[in-house]
């Protein structure tokens, strides 16, 4: 469905939507139970939501494709995940609260440690404090002067950290500067392609590296400087005028809020806990007409191979939705953004369970919300990013389309 | 699958196809009984014919997108509906019988009255009789006279008429002249794009506004014209070339006898009732390789919200499915153009369950015909405009692509 038709589709209804992120739900079965953690989980209110509404399998990006967190959400929120793909140093960017315009470049730190002879010896330079983290992002930030470009730096978390490169003819094709092991130098931040911008952005990437092991001279650990994920940023339509609905998002991570901001949410600020989040979401509801509610610990539990956590995760999860019943959107969505089964320790392929309830949606004779019930549930299974049309649909959001 | 090839590989098998379109055959559940319009009506020959072959889901355009009568249905004759999509005006001129080429602009009219400030009292003129609707219009086609264009008016029903303006350089990008609200004068049917082809249509849409409002003002209810759906005519690849079947339509109401002349299909005359429709059906097939036969008060039920009388129109139809026996169709399908759930008294975005039956058609394991039975059915869930490559697929019509 083209941009142009949908616009001409959208509507002023006041229904509200509501997109709940478990980052990772989606899982495989324990063979001893041949239950998910989804269909381990005791969680009464998914269940009664799957019973009000319809369930069904979503796509992250195609079959067979493991996705990242960033395409796993824009498809999410409505955009061609690998058309509109965004490079890793932009949701970095973002995530921070680094501003960007059209043209900038973004680049994703690791504060290294490298010995006398110039070969890294730690990645994460010993995993610095976050304070630490600061205090040489700020040291960057206010030394290095290029000139022609505006350097900006700011710290992420601990050894991370972000840079933004803003100037004419800049461009994100350039090779990450992280070697990826240790007892070998850093990488020279070339060029990928042949064009100018590349070019430009290289060697604006390798006075940034060269004058930060001026500036880091002195630091124990973090004394080099590894710039990977180079992108430009070409900011997509944002969501407001792609779905005709202002949208707020929760999240307690840097990542998904870039993301959000990406495509033009308004972000509500870092959230200590899941617990806040759900409290921060009637205020986003009476605000917004959309909100986008990201949990991130499935997902962490998942990558750590720790089914009984992550089932214990979503119980915790259920045991907050009365407040969002509470709250009463009109539409309410529950899904991951991809699969992290705990038995892979990592994102995978599989098929995503989604669950929606409330307007039009199709009451399916479904009573549980479950990968396997899934399958026989209205919603059939489809292309993530095909989601927001449906919840549209299902707010009374989108008019007919031809005579 | 481009129509390359597909052409490519259809063959001159003799078997036939019936396509029987319940119009706005798909609902949703009564929420007393959990079952909808089709799962509720007995009709125990769609189950005998389900059990027979194979069931599934269709979406007339995407996920969430609610289609109106003409894209849905070119979806169903294998057009792609967006790209194929026909404004409203061809489809009422064609289905009133006027004949269009290349290049025509046509519009649809509604009779209306004005009061002697210029104010739109009655959209629909009173409603009048379709005899005076036949009189006005006789009226305008002869009177009406625009240098360097033939116009042509034809009266549709009651207020209802069509009119097409043929000549060179013509467009279809017209603002309706129809104010869609009374107490306020008639819009003048502007431009909506810079081109001199929509410029010179509005120029002659307005003369010819002008000169209706001279050759009716001494009318009581219908002193006036209202123009909307201009639409310039540019026909699709007929059905014929594109499938290699010969094609009758037997339809009650003018707007799908026009969608299916639009395709080139030979049209019967007005069906006076659904009992006329299936008594043409043998001859239909007699003559023709491919028969659509269209019913319309499956839909009419669902937008007047009224589910008894939508169920007792499906077990109408179900009682005379004999004849389609009968008449021995080698492959039938039936489906419905979109779905029109009773509960919201309008067209919907749900996914339509579709039956076929005969040929090499897969039997599974379905017992009877309904949205929730259909989910688990062999055809899968699948874009409207790839039924015709299947049915032509089980009726032996295609070859093998590749060696």
């Amino acid at each position: 469905m083209s941009q142009d038709i949908l616009s001409s589709l959208l509507n002023d209804s006041p229904a509200k939507i509501l997109l709940l992120v478990l980052d990772g739900l989606g899982g495989l079965p324990d063979p001893a139970t041949g239950r998910t953690e989804l269909e381990t989980a005791r969680c009464p209110r998914l269940d009664e939501w799957a019973a009000a509404g319809a369930t069904g399998l979503l796509d992250p990006i195609g079959p067979g494709i493991t996705p990242g967190s960033g395409p796993a959400h824009l498809g999410l929120f409505g955009y061609d995940p690998i058309g509109d793909i965004v490079g890793r140093g932009v949701l970095e960017a973002l995530g921070c609260g680094l501003e960007m315009a059209k043209g900038d470049v973004a680049a994703r730190i690791n504060f290294a440690t490298r010995d006398a002879a110039g070969l890294i010896v730690d990645r994460r330079a010993g995993r610095i404090s976050s304070e630490e983290g600061r205090r040489v992002s700020e040291l960057l930030a206010k030394n290095v002067e290029i000139p022609g470009i505006d350097v900006t730096v700011r710290a992420v978390k601990e050894h991370r950290a972000a840079v933004v490169f803003r100037g004419d003819g800049l461009g994100g094709a350039v090779r990450d500067s992280d070697p990826q092991s240790t007892g070998v130098p850093a990488r020279a931040p070339t060029p990928l392609t042949d064009d100018s911008a590349a070019k430009r952005t290289a060697d604006a990437a390798a006075a940034f590296l060269a004058q930060a092991r001026e500036i880091l001279g002195g630091e124990r650990a973090a004394n080099e400087v590894l710039l990977r994920g180079f992108a430009a940023w070409d900011p997509p339509v944002p969501f407001r005028e792609k779905f005709g609905l202002t949208a707020s998002a929760i999240a307690m991570y840097p990542m998904y809020r870039g993301l959000a901001r990406l495509v033009g949410m308004d972000v509500l600020p870092e959230m200590p806990s899941i617990e806040a989040e759900f409290e921060a979401l009637p205020g986003a509801l009476e605000r917004s007409d959309f909100v986008y509610l990201h949990v991130k610990q499935t997902d962490s539990a998942g990558e750590d191979g720790d089914f009984a956590r992550k089932v214990s995760v979503i119980e915790k999860v259920d045991a907050m939705l009365p407040a969002v019943d509470a709250a009463g959107p009109d539409v309410v969505i529950v899904t991951g953004d991809h699969s992290t089964p705990s038995l892979m320790k990592s994102h995978s392929y599989h098929p995503v369970p989604v669950l929606m309830r409330g307007g039009t949606t199709y009451v399916d004779a479904t009573k549980e919300f479950g990968e396997s019930a899934s399958r026989g549930g209205a919603l059939g299974r489809f292309p993530s990013c095909t989601l927001m049309p449906q919840a549209l649909a299902a707010a009374g959001r989108l008019a007919k389309f031809g005579a």
